[in-house]
C-alpha cells in the first residue's frame, strides 16, 4: 500500500480542508507539499501537517517527490497552475471553476491534452456527495424512468452574508461562481447539453450587486438538446443556512435530495414547532463530499484511470455560466452555441 | 333521506363543537334541541343554530321529536343523563370518559342493556380520526404483521397551560381525563386487555399537582393478556403544541401517527431552520374526527347497527385508568384485575 | 340565521362535491335546486339531497325561491350560465376556468359589471385551502421579507391516468386546465403580473399528446412585473400521487406547501423506509378548501362584499394561460400583452 | 504533531472499522501493531495498513513502540486484555460492554484502578455521534428544561436477520448486547441512576429466543432516583433498517435523534409514497461516532485527560443490563441495588 505524494497549491479555506483531507481522511494519499501565496500560512499548515513547505508552486512542483498536486487558488490562476504542474509531471486535482473565461479554459483543455498521461480532475465535489451518488444510482438504474425535469437551488446562508458581499465583486457573479455547480449537476444528471436558455433576477435585497453587473437572486430555465427541462435558481441570503436542493423528476418517479437540508438526525421540538437546523456552512455540509472527490482522484492516479468530471466539463460549464450571464443582462432568451 | 333529529346536553366548549356539527356538518343528522345548565348559553347557541331550547335535560328529552341526543356534560353526571335520556326512549351518543367512577360505568352498563333497542356510542373520537382509521386498516390487513409494542403520547401545549392548571383539580386527574384515551387506543389496537401495569410520573414543573396527588407528566408500561407490550405517555405543558402521536411496531413494519404533529402541510424555512408548526388546541386537530364519529352515530342509529365504542369500553378504560392510577400512587407493579 | 338558498348547475364529479357542501357542510347555505345536461343524473342529487330537480338552467333560475347560483358545467358553457343566472338576478358562483377563450372572458366581464348588485366569485378554491392561507397570512405579515420567487407544481397521479388521457383532447391543454390554478397562485402571491414568460415542454412518456399541440408534461419561467420570478411545473402522471406544491421563496425566510403532499399523519416503516402515502385524487385533497371558498362566497351574499377572486382574476389567468401556450408551441420567450 | 502509535486486539467486522480509521481517519493516531486469534485475517489487516503483525495481544504489548491499544475483541476477554495492555503500562481503549458479569467489570475497574497514569476509555460511541452531541449540548445549555423523560429505540435490521440469529445465543441477550447501549445513553441523559425498573418482552416471531432465556422484542420501563423516567425498546428485525431513535422529553421541549432514520438527504417518491431510506447496518450508521470516539481518545492520552466513558460506566451499564434480564425473566418489579 503505497500512499500518492502529493502537494497543494493554495491553504485558503476551501484549501485547507482539503489540505487536512489528503494529510489524515484519504487512506490512499499524504500530503508532503504546501504552497500559498501567503508564505506565513503555507508555513503554518505544512507544520501543522507534517509536509514540506514551499515559497512557490514552482518550487512545490520541482519536488520529484510530489507525484500529484491540488490547487486551490483563485480561479484566475487555475490554469497557471495547472501549465505549471502538468509540465512539471504531476497529476492534477483542480478546484472548480476551471477558469474565469472561455478562452482560459481553451487553454487549460490544451495542456491537459498534450499530457495524456497524467490524470486530471475538476472539483466539482457534488456529485460525489452521498446522496447524490445514490440517486445517481437509482436514476442509471432507471427507477424513475427517463428525466423530465431537474430542479436545482443554491443559496448561502444570511449568516456568512457579509463575507458574502465581501466576495461578491471578484467571484464572477452567480453565474459563474454559484449557479456552476448546479449546471454541471444538469448536464450530469441529464447527460445533455442546454439548447436554449433564459436567465433572469435581480437585486431584492442587495442593491449593491446592480454595480457588478449580478443579482443577489437569479434563476434560469433550460431547454436541453434532448428535450429535458432544468430550471435552477441561486441565491445569497437564505434565512435557514447553507442550502443546496436538487430535484430530478422522472417519468416514473421523482428523486429530492437535501429538500431539507438538515446537518444532523435531529429534530427539535419548540415553541417554533418541530424543526430541523440546517447547515450554516458549505464546508461542513460537504466535507464527506472532498473527501471522496479526493479518494477517487487517488484511486484513478493508481489505477491510471481517466478522472471525472474532467477539462471539457469545465469549459462547458463555464461557456453556459457565461450564456446565463448574457441572457441575464440582456434579459433575452439565448440559443445556445459553445464557442 | 330523513335527517336524525338530535338534542344536545351541554354546549360547553366541545359541546358547541359536537352542536355545530350536527346542525351543520353531519349531512345525516339535524340539531333540533338544546340544553345546558347555563341556560342563558344555551338559549344563545339555539338561536344560533336554529334549535329549540330547553331549560332542563328532561324537559328536553320529553320532546317527542327528538331522536337521539348527545351528552356533553361534565363527567359524573354522564351517567344520570344516560338515564334520562335513554329512559326517555332516545339513542345516546355520550362523551368519554363514562363516568368519574368505575361503580358509576357500571350503573351504566346496566342501563344500555336494559334498552337493547337504543343505540348507545362513547365518544373515543381518536378511533374515527382518518389517520388512526387508515393506520388500522393497514395492521388488520396485515401490513405490519402481528403488534409487538404499541406507544402513545398524549400532550397539552403550554399555550393553554393557564386553563390546564384550573381545571386540573377537579380533571379526574392524568390518567382518567387525559391517558384514557391512549387506554382506549391501546385497547383498541392490541385486541386484548392489560395483565400487569406499572405507572410512574411527577411533578417536573407544576409542582401543585401533588396535591391532587396528580403529576404534571405521567407514564406506564403495560404487558398485555396477548403479551404486546404497551407504553404511555402523557404531559400537561408540550412547548410545540397539542400532541398526541400514536405508534405501533408490529413484527414486518411500524406505523407511526403523527409524529409530527404539524396543523397543515406548510413548512416554514427561518433562523430556526425548516419547521412545521403544531397543532395548539385539541378541537382543531380532531375536527374531522369529531364529524366522522358523529356521521358513524347517525348510521348506526338510521340502520339500527350496534355502535362502537360502546359502554363496555367505556367501563375497561375507566377500570384500567384507576388501576394506573393506584400503581402511580403507590409505586408498584399491579395485577390487572377487574371490577 | 337565514341560509342561502342556493341552486347548482352542473353535478359532475366536482359539481356533486359543490352540491353535498352546500348541502351539509357549509352552514350559511342551503341546496334547493339542481339541474344538469344529465336530468337522470340531476334528479337523483336532488333526491339524495332533499332539493328540487329542474331540467335546464333556464327553468332553475327561473325559481324566486333560488339566491344564489354555483356554475359547475363544461368550461365552454360557463359564460352562458353566468349570464342566465345573473340576468335572472342570482348571485354566482362559477367554477374555473372562467372561459375557454379571452374573447368569451371578457363578455364574461361585460355581465358581471352590468349586475353590480350581484355577487360573482370564481373557483380558484387553492387560495382558500388552510396551508395557503396560512401561508399567505405569514407572508402579508412580512415573515418571510419580500417574494423573490414563487415555485408551483401540479402533477395529476399516474393512478388517474387513463381518465386523464381521455378528457386531454377536450381538456384546453395543460396550461389552460391545470397550470392556470399555478398562475392564479402566483398572480395572488406577488401581487404581480407577468412581464415576460417562455414555456417549454415535452411528451415525455405520452406521445399523444402532440396530437393535442400539447405536453404530457411543460414548465414556465416567469419574470413579473415588479421583477419577481415564477416558476411553474406541470405533470401528467407522478407515481406518488395528485402532487400539488407550493414554494415562496421571501428575502428573509421561505414558505413551502405540501412539499410532502402526504393525506394523513401517517408515516410507514416498512422495507420501502419510512414513507408517508399522498392524496391519490384531487377532491380528497382539496375537500376542505372546496367548503372554505363556499363558506366565503356565502359570506359574501349575506353581507354584499365584492368577493375574490374575481371575474378579472378569470380573464387574466385564462389570458395568460393563452400566453404559455403561444411561447410553448413557438419555443420563443413572449411579452405578456394583455388583450 | 506526534501520532499517538496504536495497536489493535482484534480486527473482525468493528474492529477492521476501527483499525482503518486508526490507521487512516483520525489525525492524531497510526496504527503500527495489529493482533487477531485469527493470525491469518491480522496478518492481512497489518499488511493492507502498513502495521507490523503480532501473534498474540502479549507480543503485541510487549512492543515499546506502541503507546496505546484498542481492544475489540469478544466480551468474555475484554478484562484480560485490558490487563494485559495496562500492566504493559499501554493506554486503553475498550469496545462495550466492558464485560459478560458484572464481577468481571468489577475486576476490570481494579485494574484500571492501578494505573491511574494511563487512560481508559469504553465504547459508547453513540455519545460522540453528531446528532447526539448537539442535543446533548442544547440539553445542557437548557433548551428543553429539565428532562421529564428519555425514549429510547434500537432495532436490527431484519435484512441481517440470518446474522443476528447465528449470533444471539453468544451475544449475552438483548439486554446485555443491544440495550446496553440505551442504558448508557439514559444514564448520560438524565444524570442519574434507575431506582426501580420493570422490563418486559417475548418471542414476537422468533420463538428460538425462549430458549436463549430472551426475547426478540423487550421493553423496560425506568424510574430514576432523580424522579426522570425512562423507556426503552429493543428489536431484533425492523423492516426498515437498522433503527436506534432516542427522544429526550424536557419540561419546555423535545429532542429527537433519528426520528426518521434515514441514511442520506434524499427522498424518494414513488407508488410508495414519499419515502426517506434507512441505515441498514450499524457500521455504516455510526462510521463518523467512531471516529469521533477515537480523536477523542487520542486527545485525551496527548493531553493526560480522564476519558469518558470511563470503566464505572461500564460497570454500572452491564449492572443495569442484568437487573433488567432478572426483571424480564422473572416478570416482577426491580429496586435497582448496585453490586
Amino acid at each position: 500500500m503505497k500512499k500518492i505524494k502529493m502537494g497543494i497549491i493554495g491553504v485558503g479555506r476551501l484549501g485547507y480542508e482539503h489540505a487536512c483531507n489528503i494529510a489524515n481522511r484519504v487512506p490512499a494519499s499524504e500530503l508532503i507539499a504546501v504552497t500559498d501565496k501567503d508564505n506565513e500560512k503555507a508555513k503554518r499548515v505544512a507544520d501543522e501537517l507534517g509536509a514540506k513547505f514551499y515559497a512557490t508552486p514552482e518550487e512545490l512542483c520541482a519536488d520529484p517527490e510530489v507525484q500529484a498536486v491540488a490547487i486551490v487558488t483563485n480561479t484566475d490562476s487555475h490554469v497557471d497552475m495547472i501549465e505549471i504542474a502538468m509540465n512539471a509531471g504531476k497529476h492534477v486535482f483542480c478546484e472548480k471553476p476551471l477558469a474565469e473565461t472561455v478562452e482560459k479554459c481553451k487553454r487549460g483543455e490544451k495542456i491537459v491534452e498534450a499530457h495524456p498521461e497524467l490524470i486530471f480532475q475538476l472539483g466539482f465535489h457534488r456529485r460525489f456527495d452521498y446522496s447524490y451518488a445514490v440517486a445517481k444510482e437509482k436514476l442509471d438504474r432507471g427507477d424513475i424512468g427517463d428525466v423530465v425535469l431537474v430542479r436545482c437551488y443554491s443559496q448561502d446562508p444570511i449568516a456568512i452574508i457579509e463575507g458574502t458581499l465581501e466576495y461578491a465583486p471578484r467571484s464572477g457573479g452567480q453565474f459563474i461562481d454559484m449557479s456552476i455547480h448546479d449546471i454541471d449537476l444538469i448536464r450530469w444528471i441529464t447527460g445533455s447539453e442546454p439548447k436554449k436558455l433564459w436567465a433572469i433576477g435581480g437585486c431584492y435585497e442587495f442593491k449593491q450587486y446592480k454595480d457588478w453587473d449580478d443579482g443577489d437572486n437569479v434563476s434560469c430555465l433550460i431547454q436541453n438538446e434532448n428535450e429535458t427541462m432544468a430550471f435552477f435558481y441561486a441565491g445569497r441570503a437564505a434565512a435557514h443556512g447553507s442550502a443546496v436542493e436538487t430535484e430530478i423528476v422522472g417519468t416514473r418517479g421523482t428523486l429530492r435530495i437535501s429538500a431539507v437540508p438538515t446537518d444532523s438526525l435531529l429534530e427539535v421540538m419548540s415553541e417554533h414547532g418541530v424543526c430541523r437546523e440546517c447547515y450554516q456552512d458549505f464546508v461542513t455540509r460537504w466535507h464527506d463530499a472532498y473527501v471522496k472527490e479526493m479518494e477517487y482522484f487517488c484511486d484513478c492516479v493508481s489505477t491510471g484511470t481517466k478522472a471525472h468530471p474532467d477539462v471539457y466539463d469545465g469549459t462547458k460549464a463555464t461557456n453556459i455560466a457565461f450564456i446565463c450571464k448574457e441572457s441575464f443582462l440582456e434579459n433575452k432568451l439565448v440559443d445556445v452555441v459553445y464557442k
